[in-house]
């Protein structure tokens, strides 16, 4: 596993990815007749939250065998600006081939990593856990997902097949809370608890009558979940979601909810500036 | 194609996000025992121009091929919050299976066409048009290329070999501007035009003395590319890039460039707000 | 999904299956020069318990879209030697094409249904469950699954990435049951119970005051297990494993276990006898 | 070729069953979060005819290019229970990632070889010779044969492209055995033969006169197969199919049949009993 | 299958020659802004032998399912220059997007045909057959056999797994054609006969007294081979191969061999000239 | 790169050639029991221009990872008959797995830089440059145009989405050379010029007209694409196209064109002559 990842489906990710930039060689390269072996290196452009670097950096090793890497940043790690994130020697060539699939999923992690380390920096000391979506990009989810958690925050279920969660459609196409809870824990087996989302007091009462343990509070206000966190049983888990910002992390981190959910993290946070010098590190 | 992508690759980007998803389906919905045929749509949750509906609504029939949707909303056009952009009929279990990754990919979409949009709104009148990067996520290159064309922006190279860009790695390993300059139009073939970047006045001139005739004036001051436009000769077509801002955009366009290159356009777009609905159109 | 299986991963499987069959194509039915329309059905040849059938009968389509087919048996019904499952319409080089394949796959699922049945039949009145484990056919795990569930025993996770059970090997890893089940616990998130394998009387008490929700009595006698059951506090699960065969079943499930796992459903359940004969349904 | 398969298709078959198995990880070896390097060794727990080790082994490898390992137990070779097959080392996560694919792999070769090997016990010191035939695992054809060759039993045709043999079928459609092998001749090509499927002695006479030069005598009873043996003109070679069992396959071999063909050999054999240990060996 | 090839592994291969033309679509159909319906026809522009139609018109709709055709020329006949091959409808971009691709096929195979049909008519009336070899387009076998056969020549061995052929390395490799022969035989099973290469009267002898059934004369003289066909015993066949054109194939065949195999039809057959036209058929 | 093509699309081209020469394996070298380390080399059985050696060597390394060699001839060097090309070490059935394949595209690629490197003779001292076509074997584009550029000659654009060319069809549906110019050039982007194709002098003459910077001369006779050479500005490109061959192209150069494109370089380059020899370089 590289970056929660297969090797084998990462690999076929960056070549997907070489294949579309260059489906037929690097033209420019070939028309200045650049050859040999070089040297490059990963440069951060601003401060940057490190997430994602053994497989950006297998890339390079994609595009020709001779390549070769030093890591000199760990994932997880804060880099200034100016930083080398690592450096990369072999065939200039294919430097130049890979650098731009290299950076394109590089920059895309370590921005997610950052925005996960500014969430979870919201949080701190609240006893809350930030988590992620599946509102991640399609082929991308393993990725994403690890610098969420490299980033310092942490991952909801993985997909549609990790664990059950009942949201509206699914209380409205069973009748109520309470049916679909049933049904819902007469079959999911010894290994899994049922996750509900309600989107209001009378819901989440109702959901707690039913027996849930684990309950997600949508598109609540502050005021509803802190009643919610008030009247809740020991033992029973509270998650919200629905429009969460940074700025709103904290206020409802501290009403006492165990988890945040945020689809932010993974669709909108912007990319990180790293740029790949050729050349020896200064 | 469909949007940018052949039909096959399409499929094989959704069929991975959805194996992604439900690498053994849908525990939540096996669990409640949903089934039987329904209705839903696909809501604006705040105002949309709209790229890739054709893309994602393919989801629901690689769910299930007795799936079939109808668009409402013209790719390129702004909805508002609150429209509906396309409706989808099927076995439910299939719209549930399919929603998230359909989503995914029209919200990320969506969201490149809408900054494509305000980056074309910030440049018109002046002549320029503003351009995308290589700065892409990996694998989605078509995609998100076509949801820039779609927003009212254009596109730049494909990739490495959709044209020639001589970068300063080029230049410095060719020597100078000139010899990088010679060595590519002497084998860059008659339907291929060179496109050097320089980062200075000096280096402007120089290309300009070796013929250039398309140059990247790449993280330059408004007033040295203000002078680069002064002394620039007919025909010969400029480029700016570097740090480029929607708000930044209209004072380089005025500048009277031809192009500005903005990797932000697929890079750090935000996802747009969208959401299905189960059940028909209210 | 088809049989548990996505329709393109059960495609993929059906093609490998007839590429290895046929990698160019039916020596003796060019030879002989057959040609035309037929019909064929498929006829059980001993009594069977039905499962796989949409699976199977894909590989004709597959084979030559022209084909067509009718089910004649339900999923999980039990048919009787002699009775006809499905009939089948096509190109003769088609049906013979795909008969050895969609037959090879649909004996092999009957037969794990047919073993599900025995277990589940075993145990009936008990409260106890057959489950079955991850001892599968390496690309088949999905398929068979859906067998054992149609058959009327349960599944057990699908996988390593679908639930936590810490095994003797992670146990003395993190040097004792508490040690391990706490780490687990830890991380486990809140949709996840842990369970953990225990092999004697004692490693089953120091689960317990571990806090353990599952636990997997793994080898045990019968004598044991019964004593497991007896201290077992209220809420707790006990899952009975190793060594079991129908003999033994009812015996072990009439100790109040609540699950029974059972590697046989599924790497040792022998093929059905199952035949395509052509020609209409006599 | 590792076991009659191409590396390549040996390594996407075990990819396919790793990805079923761990889409997104090892959920326990992350929660209790093992790492390091460690050892484990493949065990049998009953007598076993090894077939497969080179194929299974090849799993660790894949899950991590560190893993490494030495065979104690040649292919062919009886091992008795208790033996070591081989031993493993490499990171821990990747031995407990790779164990239960591996071991699918190598208990289903196994089973495969004890049968094969019992069945060419069975008919030693007769002449006659153990088929397998097309009645195989999907996918899983190369390595199911040649765990029946490394058990001691023989070959039949790979697939449908891979020699001629005329089944009822195909007698019915050409209208009578004679004008079947006929056509069949006709279009062998002078490096095959063509093998005619009989269920009687008239059908068999029939073939004789039509110039057959292999018979294949398929539910016949063990006097109509010997005397099917004694009217066989030289050169004529008989093969004897239908309800093979291990404990009829001595007497039919003595018939003096040139072949015994058995489908159970490959669609029947239950799985042989190995486990893995962590930790070095004993 | 189609024209020899199975419809997935056709289009897998049509599907890699679309996207090697046009990884990001058409640029000049786009630039000219082509769309709408259309029509167009595939026409001789010398005689040609017709093969491969219905796998190069599958070309068009891979790249638009909406594109249908009307065949309008049978395999395998002769067609003179200006004859329209077939037609086809769908939309303008794709018609130009399947263009070349679609021909690029077409001409190869039906130039492979046309040289099948000379070679045939050069041996007409003489009782020998021209088969072809190996010597394929790597990835294009079965095709190319396929257009060997309706061309009017036959197949040899599709490949190494179909046959038994004992060449000058394996002779060498066992010690003498005899050791070689033995072994072979011994092995090869009951469905296959054996073939030796000879280069010498002595080494024909020599597979002689070994018992050969099948004897290919390697790069030998009119004289010797027609010695050869002089000395052999009823009931063994004679293959010619090496150095075989067009114009000694009569002379060769008239010796009396069985079966004259020439590399030239696969390796060295020129296209054939057909073009598309846009619009209706004049 | 390998020989323009990557290397994990070069290893996936000589799998599936590798796949359909030997399905299950090569049954003479089986049957014969070879086994054993060994040497071979690859000999010039003509006088070849050397293309696409690195590719071809490639295969032995794909039958068995144990197979090494070394390289004796240069690519684009001419070698005599007789010269050795390359020695290959290794397993004994691994050499004789790999030669049909290795050889195939070997005699295929040296063939099509024969022709080149005839065709660059041709031109020699002219100043005009040949060029190949789109007409290549569907999924060899990339090796083939290597091949062409191997020989001496010059690659037209590699595909559709490479360059824009405004053919008849183009001009037809546009309605004019000027309409068709007009839209190409608007949206043809900085760094493409547009090309396009005419039959006759005053379609010649309306490309002028309209600005064309580019253009092809397709099935003009050598007196109108003299004149038209007469009437060009300076500046314009022209490129002559339409029933080249070796003969002719002389006396084409000689006009004054620029290029001669000739889809025969691809389509129709007989195979070169090399041959496999087991055993050391004598």
């Amino acid at each position: 596993m590289v970056c929660g990842m297969s090797l084998q489906d990462l690999d076929a990710l960056l070549l997907r990815a070489l294949a579309e930039d260059a489906p037929y060689g690097d033209r420019t390269t070939e028309a200045v007749g650049l050859s040999g072996e070089g040297a490059a290196h990963l440069l951060a452009k601003e401060n940057v939250v490190v997430a994602g670097l053994p497989a950006a950096l297998r890339t390079f090793e994609l595009a020709d065998a001779a390549c070769s890497w030093t890591i000199l940043a760990a994932e997880g790690s804060r880099a200034t600006s100016g930083s080398v994130l690592a450096k990369v020697t072999g065939p200039v060539p294919a430097l130049l081939l890979a650098e731009r699939t290299a950076l394109n999923l590089l920059q895309h992690l370590c921005g997610i990593a950052a925005m996960a380390a500014r969430a979870a920096a919201a949080v701190e000391g609240t006893g809350a856990r930030v988590l992620d979506t599946r509102k991640t990009t399609p082929g991308l989810r393993n990725l994403e997902k690890y610098a969420v958690r490299t980033g310092g925050a942490f991952n909801h279920r993985m997909g549609l097949s990790d664990g059950i969660l009942l949201k509206d459609n699914h209380v409205a196409a069973a009748g109520s809370v309470g049916a679909a809870l049933r049904a819902a824990k007469e079959r999911a087996g010894a290994l899994w608890r049922v996750e509900v989302e309600v989107t209001d007091l009378p819901g989440f009462r109702e959901a707690l009558a039913a027996g849930a343990e684990v309950i997600l509070l949508d598109n609540m206000s502050d005021e509803e979940m802190g009643q919610a966190v008030a009247e809740r049983p020991a033992g029973v888990v509270l998650e919200a979601s629905g429009g969460m910002t940074l700025d709103r992390l904290h206020r409802v981190a501290a009403l006492g909810v165990d988890f945040i959910s945020m689809g932010a993290l993974t669709h909108s946070a912007p990319a990180a500036d790293i740029s790949m010098e050729l050349g020896p590190i200064p």
